[in-house]
């Protein structure tokens, strides 16, 4: 698989690079966006740990690029940030674009079961198998032996979700007001419904309040921040970090779901962005990676 | 005048407050952002410095608040951040929204005087005489007689024209990629003719590069951050940022303009956002402000 830039687009000292690719589990084009930080051009002996960032309901690549504002941490710390799409774009679906909650912008990182989205709707392989394989062929100077998963919402479950099922894959896990019980949950229900059908054991190895209780990896605790003003928080019951929690009670992670409920904050990237600080010196620790002086 | 509070957001530890109000300038209703750092909320004693954020061609007050991150460096030494609309918005005037350039996201700062936009396009009175002022009234802990103003591109060069047209109503000025002498390329010559008309004495009265050659206030050092992979500047020559230092040789702000050409940085916010630290602690100096410890 060959990448082709779209842009190189200098920032904070580093560059955000705009790929495109042929997908051989989504049959489509897809986007990825990859930061390298000021240190993989300074120190060209470097090889410099991975954060992936996983997108929320709607997002491209673009707008944790834009708004997330991870960049000054990844040269604080010296690690690259991936940011993959969330979802397939033109498969020619019928319905696909209907609502901005399934389908389009919507793949809900899982691999489609249901015959009509089954062929392209391959998010859980085409990030773990297709794209960080790919990636890392390409980028021999990005070590994704030593990566961690951070997300938001859709993307803050997808972030847990494949930590759990993947133990000791990814070397630290946080999440942004992610969708932490999705079997129990609208959003949750809707994709999981579509794409895998109404045998809910299928949906338990996707979710991450069900992942939780049979994990047998590292004990690293695991980072949550999530605003009490979200709506899809306290008003629509989207979210549920409280039932992550709980079902880490009886597990190998029981008093390690490091949930910060923050005042005030809503859902959008003006939350994320005041919390980012906090994640990347989290994953920084378990990377391994001390803050330049 | 009153304010009315579309949104309120919590972000870094203070809020970004979206407002709207009834001007007689424009005679529109009028978006405006305002960001109150944690300051105005731990120290309700305090009176707290304002930085009026200008924005660029076809930018809301939404685009900077979102990715120019100005928040964290807000809370790092306390100051308020005001961002203000690029003009009028729904006035009725026949072609207002038929190109980027010219018209609505366009105002360029200036009052018109040709007749058919001479009724709404008036921001520079907008800004300067009615909406300042009536924060001021609104937000009594904000400190409007100490403040500082910055912007991109024609925000840059509405910072720099306001700036060296109201001596000591400003501590101090910086631009990104600002258009440092309108008169002379096109945004410019398309914005003063439609706007002012032919005459070009009227067009000095507005053109930093202009201004310069008779500014008579404090010699505050002026900085400007323009990157050298910006196409406005290398290749359309929309910038000029060399003719506002060549006219101030003579000024008395000789060796005052602090031009940093920045070495493959576009025109976009991952440029704006690079430098924002640099240019509040250059704000911070002179609004009398130390880092939060």
């Amino acid at each position: 698989m060959t990448f082709t830039t779209q842009a190189e687009i200098k920032s904070f000292g580093g560059k955000l690079v705009k790929l495109q690719h042929d997908s051989k589990e989504t049959k489509t084009k897809m986007d990825v966006n990859l930061y390298l930080p000021e240190q993989y051009y300074e120190q060209p002996d470097s090889k410099l740990p991975v954060l992936l960032y996983l997108s929320g309901l709607t997002c491209t690549p673009n707008n944790c690029s834009e708004k997330g504002f991870w960049q000054p941490y990844a040269n604080k710390y010296g690690f690259a940030v991936v940011y993959p799409d969330t979802s397939p774009r033109g498969a020619s679906i019928e319905g696909e674009d209907e609502s901005y909650d399934f389908g389009s912008g919507a793949g809900f990182y899982v691999d489609a079961t249901e015959e009509k989205w089954s062929k392209n709707y391959r998010m859980y392989s085409y990030i773990l198998k297709e794209l960080l394989p790919n990636l890392a062929s390409s980028y021999s100077r990005l070590d994704f032996n030593n990566m961690s998963i951070t997300g938001h919402s859709m993307g803050g479950y997808g972030a847990l979700m494949f930590y759990l099922r993947n133990p000791g894959r990814f070397k630290s896990v946080s999440a942004f007001s992610p969708i932490s019980n999705p079997s129990n949950c609208a959003w949750g229900q809707k994709c999981f419904g579509g794409y895998l059908g109404a045998d809910k054991s299928k949906w338990a190895e996707y979710d991450p309040s069900e992942l939780v209780k049979k994990y047998d990896g590292p004990d690293t605790p695991i980072l949550i921040h999530t605003g009490t003003a979200d709506p899809f928080y306290f008003r629509d019951h989207q979210l549920l970090p409280e039932n992550l929690v709980k079902a880490s009670e009886d597990s190998k992670l029981k008093g390690k779901i490091d949930l910060h409920l923050e005042e005030g904050y809503d859902h959008s990237y003006y939350f994320i962005s005041s919390f980012t600080k906090d994640h990347a010196a989290h994953h920084a620790k378990y990377l391994g990676l001390s803050p330049k002086l």
